[in-house]
């Protein structure tokens, strides 16, 4: 552990001199994945009333349409719709998570790649570029202060992601080193987000806040706005601030050549994370067996001791409850053979079904169950005991969305919001992107198509 | 020490109770001075590199141009207007402070309500109540947190600022208990502000954000949007996560009796706070003696450790360096005969004269000089020893500048930033705000006077 080194510079160096012949293909392949369920996360989310009031807000404000605002016919100035962005992809907390930090990496970043490709000319390429450097600053800023930080009660994906963003935004905008590092001190100088505002609205407030700021941070030191030159690993600086005894070596260790981005995973259900197992074993001994809700006498569930810390949560009142519910969730995946959005609405938890199974659902402590895996035993009203193990949960590291998963996720968000966007041509958009001159053609994709 | 109490409840509560009847008259006045002396700093701070930058990006964005930039000719959206006001109304450090807590508290409130009296219908006094009961949440969060939140590395004007922002926006929106809560927590979840990055431009962009983002978090509560009951207080909000076993108690205790912000105090000279006794002291005893700087052999300035630690500082090479350089200082009072904003550019640094001065200097650590006073003594040319001491520097609680002094020291700000700004219109309008129906005009008297 060092305590003392030039990481601001380091990075903002390793930024300057990336170029894009430099990324290796799986990063950047991994790059339009992330792009993908973002854009897909913030089309799920963009019709949520927390997107609709901060519109209300904003949009008194804004300076010239010049953003497309994701999901939504209006456009706002590249600021406000990065806002509004970041919030509508992050509002669901069904988002990408790099696990190693629980960071949603996509959220901050990719609004504030968006909002650029629209106000000046930007390659597919090059915003590919600015989207991996950009993930791969906040993931490794993030690595340094983990796991203090996030325990203390710092929102990892706020505090972390205005330095991401800035630095995604200093690489479009071509900053030179100088320029770089003010960005980055900018940016830092702006890290702010509580754990308490989980649950509420408000974390939308400090989510929102990552790629405006990131983007006002790096146009800032365009014009010469200067920063401190240590921000990051200085005395008083973001690290040892937000951070205890921090791993300053863990930003710049193989810098360039191992990939914090390439680590990105997603998410196939809105639900904790820990549920995911769960979810899985319960549709799969559900479909191999024929079962339906009538034929449950009993559901065990044994896992990680975090999944009944997090989740034993009995006839949970609103989806965000039940989006914490291993109750809600087994009841659901027998009552409606699925674990998506329209499961974990407010709604869905009065459904009497689905009460009803849940409260058969018993879960048991077992510490060498990893996080991501459960098994689950059903005794059947015939009778039979059925036991299901899942060792990788869909979606963790072990076992990653495949493109198609990840398509239909996204196709099911799309649908869910509601807001008639052209999901197959933005699909295609995003897998050809490196292709495309001007990347403004695929952020127009996002916006809302009226319907006819 | 408390460390249940639900104060982010009690601050809501006394924001929509407080009426102007129960505002003591030492208090309104005091919020005069207050509202007087940030609009000095910002008329003087109106033309800094680091302002102009700051337009050149946020015009970019700006919307409808529906307020003031103080000392400026353009105009701005509110949210914009408040970031620059804030930033120029603390940039040269000339404005207030709330010694216990080191919190200058007028940049980050007085642009809110100066924004929000462009975009609505606000009285005079309904101004001044805002900006008092924005200050006084301020200082008294502030307090809850101090000392550990400042040596920390947390910037606790923009910490706190953007609290006090919200709490003084909220309340000319009358917004009710629940969304002043609400407001309360928007607010705490965007505070943010290194002081590592004290001494760059970058200091300028959390405290400019304070106000911005303070009336954002009005504006969402106003909608609906929600945060944590307890963000204040809470296990991972804003006391427990940038404080250290916090003092809640402070935040209510005494809360519409005892006034923090009635102990605000502001700087006579632009320069560290600590050098004021020593800058009295000379003053004085050189019009006094009538010396000029050729009588001068040596200077022997006996003070508080503090001053030594934070000033002895030879030969400094750039105005912001001889802010903290007693040497300086000693030099352009003996040599300009005065400490104002003239004598700590970068060029003052450079006059031989004061350079010459400067090096008879020597300091002496006294630990029973208490820090607000200092013993001068002087050796003549002509064998004479002349002895001045100052029990408490002008500025300071024991010593409070008068009105009029705080007006002649507006008008060297005014003077100084060159924005043709009708001065003594100005001071007359903020002397006679209460009785003002539209404090919209007082606002407007900020701006640039065309030069003729």
């Amino acid at each position: 552990m060092r305590s003392n080194t030039d990481v601001t510079t380091l990075l903002a160096r390793f930024l300057v001199e990336s170029r894009w012949e430099d990324i290796p293909t799986p990063v950047r392949h991994e790059a339009k994945r992330t792009l993908l369920n973002s854009l897909g996360a913030a089309l799920g989310g963009c019709a949520d009333p927390a997107i609709g009031k901060a519109l209300a807000v904003l949009r008194q404000f804004s300076g010239r349409p010049e953003a497309t605002v994701i999901g939504r016919a209006e456009r706002l100035d590249a600021l406000s719709a990065a806002f509004v962005n970041a919030a509508a992809a992050n509002v669901f907390d069904f988002d990408d998570t790099h696990l190693p930090t629980v960071i949603h990496p996509g959220a901050p970043v990719v609004p504030a790649v968006l909002a650029l490709a629209e106000r000046q000319r930007v390659s597919g390429g090059d915003l590919l570029h600015a989207l991996i450097l950009g993930v791969e600053v906040e993931c490794r800023v993030g690595n340094s202060v983990t796991p203090y930080h996030y325990r203390r009660g710092w929102h990892i994906t706020s505090t972390c992601g205005v330095i991401g963003a800035a630095a995604a935004a200093g690489k479009l905008l071509a900053l030179d080193l100088q320029r770089t590092i003010w960005a980055l001190g900018l940016a830092a100088n702006q890290a702010c987000g509580l754990v308490e505002s989980l649950g509420s609205m408000a974390k939308s407030v400090s989510v929102g806040n990552a790629p405006r700021n990131g983007i006002v941070a790096a146009l800032l030191a365009q014009q010469g706005f200067t920063a401190a030159p240590q921000t990051l690993e200085g005395p008083r600086g973001f690290a040892y601030v937000m951070g205890h005894k921090p791993d300053l070596a863990a930003i710049d260790n193989g810098l360039g050549t191992t990939w914090e981005s390439a680590r990105n995973t997603y998410k196939p259900y809105p639900c904790g994370i820990v549920l995911h197992p769960v979810i899985d074993a319960l549709l799969e001994v559900r479909a191999k067996n024929g079962l339906r809700a009538e034929n449950i006498e009993r559901v065990t569930v044994r896992g990680h001791p975090l999944l009944r810390e997090r989740t034993d949560r009995p006839r949970p009142r609103s989806g965000r409850e039940a989006q914490v519910s291993l109750q809600h969730t087994a009841g659901v995946c027998f009552i409606h053979g699925a674990a998506g959005l329209a499961q974990y609405t407010d709604a869905s938890t009065t459904e009497p079904a689905v009460i009803a199974l849940g409260d058969k659902v018993e879960v048991q402590d077992d510490p060498a169950v990893p996080v991501e895996a459960a098994v689950v035993t059903l005794r059947t009203t015939d009778g039979r005991t059925l036991t299901h193990e899942i060792r990788h949960a869909l979606g963790s590291l072990g076992r990653p969305m495949s493109d198609g998963e990840i398509e239909a996720k996204v196709r099911d968000l799309a649908a869910f919001g509601g807001s008639g966007c052209d999901i197959d041509r933005l699909i295609d958009a995003v897998w050809d992107l490196e292709r495309l001159d001007d990347a403004a053609a695929v952020v127009q994709l996002t916006g809302a198509r009226p319907k006819e």
